[in-house]
């Protein structure tokens, strides 16, 4: 896909995450997109905010998405590599791309994904990275809680 | 593990999912179990009764049993084999076992959560199977919708 559409929807992901920052949570955002560029749904992980562990930032925009009978060509934005849980999400549901802001602080499923046919565009985004290294350096606890770790 | 035992704790999930199929909604049910037995939480695919399409019956009863530091010796008891997303749940957090109900209707991610030292009990009930397959044959779009196909 267009580098400059992805960098575009991957700042909607950002505000997500700071936003989450800002309210004590843990900073990862995302958003679904349609085929035609319609934003379906945006969210963050809400572990901290709700004490909901099952919302990390891709099930949040996939819910706040809201039913859907296809998901073929749409894409999921997410600031960090999808873990397992949201790598799952992908897959089962057929969502066609996956474009990530970072995969360095964290790597999750994207190569498993990759290898069932979802294009995924990673933009090793400086922001995200220094977002995230910042978050896990002062909170580790918190941040292996919410990979299972 | 003890079948006994699996069967005992499939008679919670079933119990969702006869409620969930009462409410209107896709009859699969789940609930998890901490190491001691201890039920942690429990939960209904609530696709229909809340137009979420985020909340299976595994990640409903994974968000009612709240924040946890870990999952080890956890047991995730489903009425039907988990599907990717469900299976990348069970896999992030590191749940030891699953428990399904019936994998006839639906094959989703339990060989490949066995390959990663998941334990997998398939109890094949057959009341799990009838009940899947009047709901899938009565309801094929539903269904569909609920998996992304």
């Amino acid at each position: 896909m267009d580098e400059r559409q992805a960098r575009a929807w991957l700042a909607t992901a950002v505000a997500e995450a700071r936003a989450g920052l800002a309210e004590g949570g843990i900073p990862i955002g995302a958003a679904l997109y349609a085929p035609d560029g319609t934003l379906l749904g945006r969210g963050r992980n809400r572990r901290v905010q709700d004490g909901d562990p099952s919302m990390h930032a891709e099930t949040a925009a996939f819910r706040a998405a809201g039913r859907q009978r296809t998901y073929r060509g749409t894409t999921m934005v997410t600031t960090l590599s999808p873990c397992w849980y949201c790598s799952g999400l992908v897959r089962q549901f057929g969502i066609s791309r996956v474009v990530i802001g970072e995969a360095t602080t964290f790597h999750g499923g994207h190569d498993w994904l990759a290898g069932h046919g979802v294009e995924i565009v990673v933009l090793e985004d400086p922001g995200c990275v220094a977002v995230m290294r910042a978050f896990v350096k002062d909170n580790p606890e918190l941040w292996n809680e919410d990979i299972g770790e």
